[in-house]
């Protein structure tokens, strides 16, 4: 834990002085450690579970930072980004895959693979930078937890096709499911929280109560999320958006803490699972490198597309805050890899381009949002006063 | 995890409304979740990791609120405390074990698990009521951390006597190690971290970088602490300290966080171990019994006793404060068990003592400190205003 920990730490620091994003130090410090480079460390359960519980604060901090009425007006906008940003990008990976000669299905996972977004790493930067209140982070962070719904449906459809039995009610009935899901808790979460919380909080006895019930009503969420079959994120998302009108200040500061010490090893656990078997023979190179820029450019592009009507900086924000695919293009590689869908270095290929993307994102960020930072807390109220 | 952070919380909740301590609910959620009761959850590797990290911050937080100076001057008094409190429980364990007709080793290894006291358990009481400042509470801290490094030694010395082969020179080198480590960062962490902290903070670009090095630090002595033999919360506890004079508000926060988060899985765990087998033979519920009131007794006795030259109060207190076992004497149990040294229904009965002092002692501090409560923070800034 010191290892991982300290080291990603460590680079982050390195890059900072650098100038580029810290977060980038982190899943390099993966990397590095992982069975690539330095072969020290190797995906555990304890890193496992650390790194997931760190997405979910990640989250949680993020969504305690949102204003759900702000997110439903730019909610069309966001609709259309997001839409447009899954189609381009599943057509652009089923397209060369084929091309490249792999069989149907592989191509086919290839394309789902490239369609979710990663929306921690996005959200991370723009929070750590307080960015979170402007337009186009509101509408990446829409566009990416609706984008999430239509994975799912993806994702549904496509295991459906190497089962060989595509059930049209299953997937009707999920879909439906997520959207009622997400709209319920955005639509009608925050003025439920505003009401139990305050009750229910003068009511308790326990120390830090609050905080508690916080926990509690994130666990819930995150698992009724895995229940419905989207990401326990998105659930965790939802619950800190239902919650952020009601809570103090104590709550967030304790959630901070969590997620400073458990977000690092999400970072790094990024990085663990980079295969260096990619570049082995110069064939798998070449695809590799095809297929990352396929998905820079296909969410680039097609988010960017859906944003056009913003104005060309919106655009362009947009679509760079929707580039990374982290974590969750992994699970789909992995669960073709488990269906015998994909084969071992199209694996590879996935996964590379999934923490390729995610650590380009960083620097394109910074570079798309200059002039907009806004230094933290402190020193704005120093340059206020 | 949601039922276990609920219903911990729920019994807390419940038990703070009876007017006992929130503490003992979170345990009994354990005894009532795990195997004994309703066998809905079992500990699992994710369980025992978030306990360990649990009872890590627990200790990190309390160190974090003591002074070193203040602690190094009741110094003599807590060796005295420590020393007797061992003594009298290991001799008692042992004679009864011998009279019951146990094997040797298996009388000295349940004399060995009924010496070292879980300073968790009292911590968190004694925090939760900000008592910490008390001189009580200050050589409770004091003398279990040095019944922990005794701990160390008669563990050691009793391990080699199961082995058969006792080396002195062993036990030479771990008792210089221990007591090495304890002192030197108690004295001298302070000033070090005095002077390393602002420096190396000033000069860091990464965000959080404070926090960040507080928990580096905090891996960094748990881990020293648990290669040189003591328990790992000896080493958070002794990194809390170092850094209580030069860390800010910020990380105090953090830290709050994330032991919120993660000390009710510890509590629970505790819980979790209690085996119902111990009450199936009235045998063994009559040796149950009589160790738990000798473990009651002797740390009672014992610490009071050494604690004697304070006054009746402070003694106690100070003898109510070192009753509780929890993880430790659970932990050498299971060593004993391991090595073939105890048997089965004797290690349920070890489990069962270290459950019930943990869960005896909260209430029983309640009224020994009946009094000097003192409110948290905010009332008390009212109170005084």
């Amino acid at each position: 834990m010191l290892l991982v920990f300290g080291s990603a730490k460590l680079l982050a620091e390195l890059l900072e002085r650098l100038g580029q994003p810290g977060i980038v130090g982190e899943i390099l410090a993966g990397v590095i450690l992982g069975p690539g480079v330095l072969a020290w460390i190797s995906p555990t359960d304890l890193l496992k579970i650390l790194a997931d519980l760190g997405v979910m604060f990640l989250l949680f901090r993020v969504g305690l930072e949102v204003k759900p009425s702000e997110l439903l007006k730019i909610g069309a906008t966001a609709t259309v980004v997001a839409t447009v940003g899954v189609i381009v990008p599943f057509f652009l990976g089923w397209a060369i895959l084929t091309a490249w000669g792999a069989p149907r299905i592989e191509a086919i996972f290839v394309g789902a693979a490239m369609v979710a977004t990663s929306v921690g790493i996005t959200a991370q930067v723009l929070s750590s930078k307080g960015l979170l209140r402007e337009r186009s982070s509101q509408i990446i962070l829409a566009a990416a937890v609706i984008d999430d719904v239509l994975g799912l449906l993806v994702l549904t459809l496509v295991s459906g096709m190497a089962r060989g039995s595509v059930n049209p009610i299953e997937i009707g009935l999920t879909a439906l499911m997520a959207v009622l899901f997400v709209v319920l808790v955005a639509k009608w979460g925050t003025r439920a929280m505003g009401r139990i919380v305050p009750r229910v909080q003068a009511s308790l006895r326990v120390a830090e109560g609050e905080f508690a019930l916080a926990l509690i009503f994130l666990f819930t969420l995150s698992l009724l999320a895995i229940w419905i079959g989207v990401a326990a994120i998105v659930g965790a998302f939802l619950a800190g958006m239902a919650l952020a009108e009601s809570v103090g200040q104590r709550v967030r500061d304790f959630t901070n803490g969590t997620a400073e010490l458990l977000v690092p090893f999400f970072l790094v656990g990024i990085g663990l699972h980079v295969d260096p078997g990619v570049f082995r023979t110069p064939s798998t190179m070449a695809l590799a490198a095809i297929v990352l820029l396929a998905a820079l450019a296909s969410k680039f592009i097609g988010c960017g597309l859906g944003a056009w009507p913003l104005g060309r900086a919106d655009a362009l924000r947009i679509g760079v805050g929707m580039i990374p695919r982290g974590e969750v293009g992994m699970v789909v590689a992995q669960l073709g890899l488990a269906m015998g869908a994909i084969s071992q270095p199209i694996y590879g290929v996935v996964v590379f381009m999934a923490v390729a993307t995610t650590i380009a994102a960083p620097p394109l960020l910074k570079i798309v949002y200059r002039g907009l930072e806004r230094p933290e807390g402190a020193d704005e109220i120093l340059r206020l006063g």
